[in-house]
């Protein structure tokens, strides 16, 4: 039966979008198909979200209605246990922290837990939830930020942290295979014993699982030097919902036979499949690594500082990122971290990482010169020890932990042009006035990637519409992105339009409208 | 109504697949079953081809039967002329061109060639054709390899050239928008200008386009640098089979909103849609670029030498390039090309491309002199003129031309781990004996990807019989792909079992079981 008969069949109202659904994909042959079923709740959710349920922005992330899966039977545990015995959780205590997300503001209701840790243990796993109609929430290492990692009512959580395993490393080519979820920071550990580097890097290393950075199509802070995961990953093997395991695990550069499949899989949140194992191709470990931590009196000098740095820098450029003076006391306040330079409105954090340690200093320094002697830059420091290397970027890794220290954080995560990007934290400011606690903004000037946080003691619908959709409009404005590396998860389910064009939301899924409020 | 009860009533036969076959699409909602529709016939092809037709490998590039398209009428030509004044191309003499590719080994019958300029008129096109049940074929610089570019039988050619307009360029982010047809080496020149170059470079710079560059996926000769296609392109405009335009111009490096349509398209050969206009991230103007020629006297030091040169040159390495000795005799014998060192079984291109003259060279120097003292290279010559730099790379570049030389050229395009790559070349030769005039190996040692071509002087159907489908055998047994950067087209679509497994496949299109001969 085709899936536009099924459509039909099935109450097309809303489900929480972010979780597997498998009661949609009992016969569905292919991938595109399970794709078109996951978008068109994305786009239900919008409608439903604003209309049938009424919502004001201040409701922004409730929970749709749960829709008529089935519920978790004795027999269902039975199963599960024979299957992963030891491995089936259903202790509360135990649960408790997967059914919650790190930021604590989503919090779902599951009552199991299961850990594979094999392929064929999630194929079992997901045929029989797809023949119970039992809902399904893949789990990594639970840090993503939109309410995509938790479950939202009671589905089953599918946690990939037993599958923790590296499968092959070829040291010629640097191709990495692993399961999914292998730790970012144990492979990052594990390569750099081998010479190399993981292409990707980010604040949540030390928790984040591999497949779900490529689930979510993680940037990070090595983006601006060795692209997107859309490049670095080769291969992947992926179970669709109805327990099917497709093997696209290749270790090859270039492969255009075909469709590019693992293209639907990265950056698809787990809608489309759980993502088992990985191949990924790995940089070399830079013989010299040197960060640069600098002071900037304005964003447009921050620019300008970037422009040169491009220049001058060039090839060993691998990272420019920046927070401003909100975020630094509250580093200092929260953490305890210190300054390393004088008090300024905007901090710079560049790093380079070349093959030759004498002509990177000498660039960096030629740069550093320059950006001094025409006063861009106002101070700063330079590392080229791993301690203090670690401390300076430190100093740009922990802003989203200090933030938690403030209360309640409305979290954005907006690309827009260049130039543009602090213009929405400085409009937000003015727009909230004394409302919100805090407005911060950091993130990655390499990638027109803004971060930005609006803090508050606890939650308050209030501020939160004051700040939605009028962000959206003004990202919508610029020809930004609403989630520039987040995803959209359960928070930014709803506003897909503002980043996308009817008729790209409609090949995602089915011919809706916007809603008339767009 | 739904794809799947479609396809119960469509003839599943075969047609030639890589053209728009619009009569599927009259009313498609998704692009993801445009996908089902092509690949299904993918599929179907690779069966007829070995068992409904009782194919032997002496017929791999013949042409399936025609489907029930409609034929072009006055009355098509009255609208298109209506719609195109000028631009609706009937004479055949001026379609000679058009029907044949380049390397004139596959010849379509098309009796219209139709030249838009806009998207709004492509999307026209495409609305008339699908009302008419006409099939399109999308036609850019027409340099493909595989056949994919050119009619089959007498479908409409629908040609980009008239489509080379710059839309926008942005000179702080690196960001070009641009038509479809633009020439890649126009854009390179338009970019050169402005301090920027394009991702991209490949022999056939001087006629293609980048919305075929884009819809073949090419790789090129900066992949090593710049990586592919899938990270670089930023954004696509594409006009549906049924004349519905995409807007997905995104200018942004990051966005996570929903699924990344995009990717559908890139590599898709045109089954998809057609590409009307493109935006790719620019890089830079390397300030110094290096070019060294170097020989070596056999295929494992060639690879020790790309070791060396990987750790050493690191990030100014931006292309590592071979050829052999067969190559070099056919561009000075055809070409008349001199070889500027002395003969070697094995030649290399490594190309430079930094922002510090003096440290490239310091860097290069001091490669050069440890892989001649450990006697990896042989000789070698370094040109850092743009003119001998010219000359140099022409010794790579013009490889394919000096082949048609030959007579006939039966091409392969492979990526095989990088330490096999020439075995291939090796054990051809000992399979083919006599029968073969030359066997050639070339490529982009960076990318694992070997051309491998065999001469003969006319057709010979013995000959082709006893390369394939030994050399996809070969290709599959090492886990490589028999179609690297070339695509499928029409003379590789009954091989991507070879590649990619049955449930990949599956997942294209339709579930067909894989041949009985796989």
């Amino acid at each position: 039966m085709g899936i536009f008969q099924r459509f039909a069949r099935l109450p097309l109202k809303s489900t929480y979008i972010w979780s597997l659904c498998p009661q949609y994909s009992t016969d569905l042959t292919t991938v595109d198909s399970a794709l078109i079923v996951r978008s068109s709740q994305l786009i239900q959710h919008r409608c439903v979200h604003s209309r049938v349920m009424g919502a004001s922005p201040g409701n922004t992330g409730a929970a749709p209605p749960r829709l008529p899966f089935s519920r978790v039977t004795q027999e269902d545990l039975a199963f599960f246990r024979a299957l992963l015995p030891g491995r089936t959780i259903t202790d509360p205590d135990l649960l408790k922290s997967s059914n919650v997300d790190w930021l604590k503001t989503v919090e779902g209701n599951s009552e199991v837990l299961l850990r594979p840790k094999t392929t064929e243990e999630v194929s079992q796993i997901l045929r029989h939830c797809n023949e119970r109609n039992l809902a399904v929430c893949p789990q990594g290492g639970n840090t993503g930020l939109v309410g995509g990692s938790v479950p939202v009512f009671d589905e089953i959580i599918l946690s990939t942290s037993l599958m923790s395993q590296v499968i092959t490393f070829d040291n010629i080519s640097g191709i990495l295979t692993c399961q999914a979820g292998c730790v970012l920071e144990n492979l990052s550990n594990y390569l750099e014993e081998r010479g190399f580097i993981m292409p990707l890097d980010l604040g949540a290393k030390g928790s984040c699982h591999i497949g779900g950075n490529v689930s979510t199509n993680a940037g990070g802070l090595r983006l601006l030097r060795y692209g997107s995961l859309r490049g670095t990953v080769l291969g992947l093997e992926v179970v669709l919902a109805d327990g099917r395991i497709l093997n696209c695990l290749a270790t090859l550069r270039k492969d255009n036979t075909g469709y590019d499949l693992k293209q639907l899989f990265i950056g698809s949140e787990g809608t489309l499949g759980v993502i088992t194992a990985v191949s990924i191709l790995c940089p070399h470990k830079p013989k010299a690594v040197n960060v640069a931590f600098l002071g900037c009196s304005s964003f447009q000098q921050l620019l300008e500082t970037f422009q040169r740095c491009r220049g001058m820098l060039g090839e060993i450029l691998s990272a420019f990122e920046f927070l401003d003076a909100s975020c630094m006391s509250l580093l200092e306040k929260h953490l305890k971290l210190t300054n390393p330079i004088t008090e300024s409105p905007f901090y710079i954090v560049i790093e380079t990482a070349g093959s030759n340690a004498t002509h990177d200093e000498e660039k960096l320094h030629k740069f550093l010169e320059e950006v001094m002697t025409s006063s861009l830059v106002t101070d700063g420091t330079v590392a080229t020890e791993a301690t203090k290397i670690k401390a300076l970027w430190s100093l740009r890794e922990r802003v989203t932990e200090a933030l938690t220290h403030e209360g309640y954080t409305y979290k954005y995560d907006i690309s827009l042009p260049v130039e543009k990007i602090y213009d929405l934290v400085q409009d937000m400011r003015g727009h909230l006035g004394d409302m919100a606690k805090n407005v911060v903004g950091y993130g990655h000037v390499g990638d027109g990637n803004l971060h930005l946080n609006i803090t508050s003691p606890s939650k308050d619908p209030a501020l939160l519409a004051a700040i939605e959709p009028y962000v959206y409009e003004w990202t919508s404005e610029w020809k930004g992105s609403i989630s520039a590396e987040h995803g959209l998860g359960l928070k930014k389910r709803n506003y897909i339009y503002y980043s996308k064009p009817s008729e790209a939301v409609a090949l995602m899924g089915i011919n809706a409208a916007p809603c008339e409020s767009m």
